[in-house]
């Protein structure tokens, strides 16, 4: 079990940026996110996009975003754990929380910023009625162990990279691979487009256009046939082992719903002070908050970031005076850098 | 008389970044300072002091904060007057502001942002009961026009670099000149003292130190002589025509006290959605204002004036919807930096 102060959920510029705030306060953090590189949208959604709006950077990438802040929290000691995801939070009765990750990793904090940007990245689900019967058993939206395929009949459905990647990957190893895709062109990169083609005229897998999955069959989690429909063709039966789905990612609150936090669909509710939720040493900042006035810039998240710093030093250690203190004169900084006062 | 849409005053971060924010949205600003370079604190008081805490930047110093602010804001159409101050402001009926200068420069806006900082910089005042007879008479804070004291007997006060520089230069035309500084050491370059030693040892100036002014002595505005007094010495009458004090500037509200805002001391109360003051179209952001929880951080006065910018799009086009455009994909910055999208 980590023990730290601060919990910091997702390492987006808001998260990151609230290692630095806490640093300079003296406070240690332990930053978590589901996603597998820091940078959170940014990163995610547009890494090569430029930014214009951050305060004295006329021009960066998300990436370039991203890199500057990691350069920036350098100096203070943090810890960050990526491809996880924390999805138990308790209250103890000292005050402390005590939370852990999908994977099982402990941490005990004084207090926890949930800087969840616009949620978690969950996996777009197939919405077929009886798909929960199947998901995680023969019907997957992600591949953690790609043994378990090999010799079987495999659906992969989608076409964006992720579906094109895992198709043309697992057609070497498969019984049988048919890759059906809703629309006629794909979002993949047009190399592995070709690669597909390729596979596909080699007689290595089958690719299927303009096609929705329209019925799922079988029985104890085990899929056996689905059905797939195209305009103006009669339905058509496939028998399947596997289905594997890759419809893209879309964020959701995630575990957090349930943490019994004053939430709406997807944002949190926070005062305009300490931006601290409805449970006392909760905090969110960046675009999962929500208060009267409410933009969602990067550079609001920045703020909210700071000033939810102070208000932890402050619940952590209430006897403390915090004063302002600017950086050109902070202890913290020189010793941090070993610059000379 | 110029027209524009929102008359900013103080050129430091926060008014610079508000050019940006309005500049965004489509408005135009004019931008009024009473120091001569733009940068506010960060140029006045600190430009070579390291600053860590603005996102994404992990060290600059206020000069290059200033810098990169003006590249920032070089895309949009902004007028700036420097060295002079705003001392008059009328709302007119139709809720436009009519603002004039010092210098009697005079603006047309539809709202106003008080991005004063600190607030103007005044010169500190001679602490002496009959002083306001002089002031501007025979006792000057500041040298207009310096052909008034040619062939007069001149006294000048303090010891730093305004004092110096002063001292040097008039006591080439003065009648007499005599340099009184209340303590041994000098903030003036050591070269400015040696200069004026020198000067002193050829007998064309005077220089007292670690001396005090106790009285002044005059009539109708016009001064005949001053008491001097110095530790262990009986206190001495020097003949003078003029006084000149540099003790240095300090930072006051200004003219800005007297337009009848809801303000402190020296902060003005904004409300914390629009940063919005008790005057309908009078905004102030940075670290002029004050609201529950408000942090004197450069990062708090760029997330103003974000907001604040939104407001005054809000205010001076009601039946328009703002919608918060990413600058990612911000026409806007495409048009101004000519992007291809």
């Amino acid at each position: 079990m980590i023990k730290t102060d601060v919990v910091i959920i997702g390492a987006g510029p808001c998260g990151l940026f609230q290692v630095f705030e806490l640093g300079l306060l003296g406070l240690r953090s332990e930053i978590v996110d589901s996603i597998r590189t820091p940078g959170g949208q940014c990163a995610e959604l547009y890494p090569d996009k430029p930014i214009y709006d951050i305060p004295a950077i006329p021009i960066c990438t998300g990436e370039e975003l991203t890199e500057n802040l990691l350069k920036q929290i350098k100096p203070f000691d943090y810890g960050i754990t990526l491809n996880d995801e924390l999805s138990v939070l308790n209250k103890q009765k000292d005050g402390t929380f005590m939370l852990e990750t999908n994977s099982g990793k402990k941490f005990q904090s004084k207090a926890v910023v949930i800087a969840g940007g616009v949620g978690s990245f969950q996996p777009r689900q197939l919405r077929l009625s009886n798909a929960d019967e199947f998901t995680n058993k023969s019907l997957h939206y992600k591949v953690k162990d790609s043994s378990k395929f090999k010799g079987k009949k495999l659906v992969v459905l989608g076409g964006g990279d992720s579906a094109l990647d895992w198709a043309i990957d697992l057609s070497a190893s498969a019984r049988e691979l048919t890759l059906i895709h809703r629309r006629g062109e794909y979002r993949a990169v047009s190399s592995s487009v070709k690669k597909a083609r390729q596979l596909c005229s080699e007689g290595k897998m089958n690719i299927i256009d303009n096609t929705k999955v329209t019925k799922m069959t079988g029985k104890n989690g085990k899929l056996t046939s689905i059905k797939i429909s195209q305009q103006d063709v009669e339905e058509q039966e496939i028998s399947v082992d596997h289905l594997l789905v890759f419809y893209g990612l879309s964020p959701k609150l995630g575990p957090i719903a349930d943490w019994g936090l004053d939430i709406n669909r997807k944002t949190i509710n926070v005062d305009t002070e300490k931006f601290q939720t409805s449970e006392t040493g909760i905090y969110a900042v960046g675009d999962i908050n929500l208060y009267p006035g409410k933009k969602k810039l990067i550079l609001s998240g920045f703020h909210e970031a700071a000033l939810a710093a102070f208000a932890i030093k402050q619940q952590i250690e209430p006897d403390k005076k915090v004063h302002l203190q600017y950086t050109t004169t902070s202890s913290i900084m020189h010793e941090r850098l070993g610059v000379k006062e």
